[in-house]
């Protein structure tokens, strides 16, 4: 008795009022054969679901998603009224040719000064090639995708090779790779590149469909249930673009993890702090862009599997808006949160293989309709297109990071968008972060746990890691009226957002609330499978 | 092992090769002690699933829900793209004056012919008075409102002095019913009537707010937790009509089956055989337009609960298109199946209130955009109109009913439609019958359940009665992911009726396999709260 709490409409919600509160998430922290026990109990009939029940509880689930009268109707995907196009923007053509829209973009970026990359000592220090690095490469002749092609494949065995395995990629085929580089090299030779994208070296994480590769989702047996016949629509996107893919990159098993702990093919290390985690769960793609081998490579973000390994490898990661990718040809086809997005080493790359991937499915159209895609337009002077942005920041939660290293970083990088390029800061509030990462988990768990019913019911299931299993007791745990009610917050929390984007044009925050753990502290075995205080409540990110 | 189901897309399925499958549907059929002791077994924890568990996997809700693997995205409402506007029809503008609507649609009826009511011996046989009779009634001062809400007062009256209760109404203020007359009436003497529904007497069902009256949804406890402070949309357009409202209609409680059978209140009886059930869950509105009470009510419609009941009480009920009425102030705002539809003892009055009460909410237009409303042109004639009609009939789920009786009245009715009126007959098919009723049960049953969880919890369900329980009872059993993968068969099930609707303009069927049953046979006990071989599946009516 006594247990119903009510939420006032979200439209009388006072939101100057609103206090900000510290995550407090409660779950065992359990290591090896310990784990492994827990993970048999959870999975055991009538007592299992009562542990989860237990720990549900304790952080206050069926408070929030049981117990709770919510006013508004659901929202089952993230919908939004027509947005105004913004200034200073390049427009694209959705259903025009990836290539086409590519041309667009470069356009948009700032003249390229070959000299930034070929003059000096190259040898001395490490630096990223740019994809416009390699196309000048390529068009002046001093090096072919061919050349290239024997480099990489170098590096990538070499990395297979290492003991414990910690491959970048979960599936590869050199010669695969050499043809592509052949071809793409014939096309310079022939002086009819595709695109600026012709010849550059791409990685698809293992949970998005590239021919001939099997898709595996980074378990033991996706490929034996499920075959590739072709390539998703946005790798045939790149493919028309003339991109050669390097195989199908490492990752969190089934995405259901922010560490890229992969105990199926071995786990990627951080290019930059071997001995620690990517961060996951698009933890190859992350690295191998990282690591320099791969100019771009694409990864699927539900609940920050993008941003955070980018974040924590050092390069940059988009999550797009929903919608605006196509997830045909890929395990995420039935989420409501997931999305392909591109990494890169620069935010021009990032632009560069967004033009080219996006383009919303005809299926979505039907109710979903993002504004027309666009590109910022920053081939002239960078200070004039940041001038007018409003940085909104929610300090209390910009703040509440395990090191203070990380909100100082992140509040350098401020100063510099505000005294250098004229940003005006803006204190916002979000509210109902703990209602949105409630929200959150029970959407994606529950969209993931309907995909891999039917072949965890055949048996499949005892084949998953012990971190996946955990996750899935979780998820089984959810009730249809938990996700109906999931999705009433989610209408909640779009409006609070669309109240923010009126006074705001970006939200910023530290991508993650931790740096990139040691491998060794395998502290993130809790039952949600993600390391504390780092994952969806991120949400809009900067940094 | 091996339990594995796969679906071809649904592109690529022969709908020509669809085999018709009667319901099997099985289920305890328990009444008195012996249910109530299974309704407290299937509330108990451990046990109570496992038996709900047994019922589910022996009308194999798991094989189709669980074990099978979609192949299709989720589609959370019923999405489809815009639509050619139909010839004959008069648009309708949903951002207008509700008065200004029914003013066009009165335009779009054939002449008003006042003979047809008032000549002869009208107290020789009993006649539906349809809102055009009392129009011209007021109009022609043969009646004013207040005589007419005198009449009407005195049989409620009546009706709820019988002996065992089987009122109409579950909430009536005679008082609140002589005000609006008189005010109508007032405005019938000063020649500014408000439309041609003023002083037309309405009843709203139970779960619809019409202001003073509480809404308990049929419950003993609903208005303790919820208040009404003013009418639900649809109601305040019809108010703006000058409507009159007589109450609020009695209904199966939160319209969980569809006998309309009601211990808190009593049962309405079918103003035909009163030992028979009207039907449900609409059974006030229905009953209360059949007995020639009020021309027409509102009641709602998640699975034929307008339909039904309207049917087997004789009478004409409208389902809408999903999001063409705004759901605000009613208790089913979070679902995605029940809509707000007329009741009315012909097509005429239901057209007549349909075009004041449509107009979907601001909420449901970001992603739902059924076109332009409209009526069908009908002032000329008849035969223009329905000639051109191409009539679906899928004869093997046509003929599927109890008695022979129900399609061959039905068929009497198709073939007067194709000889007299021209229409064409079209046999087509319905494919995925069961996985559509499965489907429909999750989601009305999951988001039922959603709105509920926060009272149940909080002691409230134990106060509904066991017919609800043991509804609630199976609903609590389905996951998150069943009501995910409910979502993905409803886009094979739009995707099916969308080619039907290329061959064909309506589909026609039997509302339902069923005459109206006797109250004694008890027989609806069913853990679904369904009678057998009626609801949801009979989708599209013309009967």
């Amino acid at each position: 008795m006594g247990k119903k709490r009510v939420m006032v409409p979200v439209q009388e919600v006072d939101m100057s009022a609103v206090k900000y509160q510290q995550e407090d998430f409660q779950a065992p922290h359990l290591t090896g054969f310990v784990f492994k026990l827990f993970v048999w109990i959870i999975e055991t009939p009538l007592i299992g679901p009562l542990i989860v029940s237990f720990v549900k509880k304790q952080n206050k689930f069926d408070e929030l998603l049981q117990n709770t009268d919510i006013p508004e109707a659901p929202m089952f995907r993230p919908e939004f009224p027509p947005q105004e196009p913004e200034p200073g923007v390049v427009m694209l053509d959705e259903e025009g040719k990836p290539e086409e829209r590519v041309e667009l973009a470069l356009k948009s970026l700032p003249q390229y000064d070959p000299a930034s990359c070929w003059n000096g000592d190259s040898s001395s220090s490490f630096r990223y090639w740019k994809i416009r690095d390699y196309a000048y490469a390529y068009r002046s002749g001093r090096a072919t995708p061919t050349t290239v092609a024997g480099h990489i494949i170098s590096v990538i065995k070499e990395f297979s090779s290492k003991k414990p395995a910690q491959p970048l990629l979960i599936s590869f085929d050199a010669e695969e790779v050499r043809k592509q580089a052949a071809a793409s090299t014939r096309r310079f030779e022939e002086g009819s590149p595709l695109s600026i994208l012709d010849g550059i070296f791409v990685a698809i994480k293992d949970d998005i469909d590239c021919y001939p590769h099997p898709s595996k989702g980074a378990t033991t047996w996706m490929h034996e249930v499920r075959s590739v016949r072709k390539d998703a629509v946005c790798v045939s996107r790149l493919r028309s673009c003339g991109v050669i893919f390097v195989g199908k990159a490492n990752m969190h098993e089934l995405g259901m993890g922010t560490t890229g702990n992969n105990p199926n093919y071995g786990t990627t290390r951080n290019p930059h702090a071997p001995e620690r985690y990517t961060g996951g769960s698009s933890s190859g793609p992350a690295a191998i862009v990282a690591s320099g081998i791969c100019s771009a490579a694409l990864g699927t973000d539900g609940g920050g599997s993008v941003r955070i390994p980018s974040s924590l490898c050092g390069v940059v990661g988009l999550k797009t808006t929903y919608g605006r990718t196509d997830m045909g040809g890929s395990l995420g086809r039935s989420g409501t949160v997931e999305i392909i997005g591109p990494i890169a080493s620069t935010v021009e790359d990032v632009m560069l293989v967004y033009s080219a991937i996006l383009g919303s499915s005809l299926a979505d159209r039907i109710s979903l309709k993002p504004g027309p895609p666009c590109v910022p337009n920053i081939s002239c002077d960078n200070s004039n297109t940041l001038g007018p942005m409003r940085l909104g920041k929610y300090t209390d939660w910009f703040n509440d990071v395990y090191s203070t290293d990380i909100f100082e970083k992140c509040d350098d990088a401020l100063n510099l968008l505000s005294k250098t390029h004229g940003c005006e800061m803006v204190e916002i509030v979000v509210p109902e972060l703990e209602e949105m990462r409630n929200a959150h988990l029970v959407s994606i768990g529950s969209e993931a746990q309907c995909s891999l019913n039917p072949d965890c019911e055949d048996g499949k299931g005892s084949r998953l890691t012990y971190d996946t299993r955990t996750s899935m007791a979780l998820f089984r745990s959810f009730s249809a009226a938990n996700y109906v009610a999931a999705q009433c917050l989610r209408r909640r929390i779009m409006y609070y957002h669309m109240e923010i984007f009126k006074k705001v044009d970006v939200i910023v925050t530290p991508t993650t609330g931790m740096t990139a753990l040691p491998k060794e502290r395998r502290t993130l075995t809790s039952p949600t499978g993600r390391p504390l205080r780092c994952g969806p409540s991120r949400g809009i990110l900067v940094f």
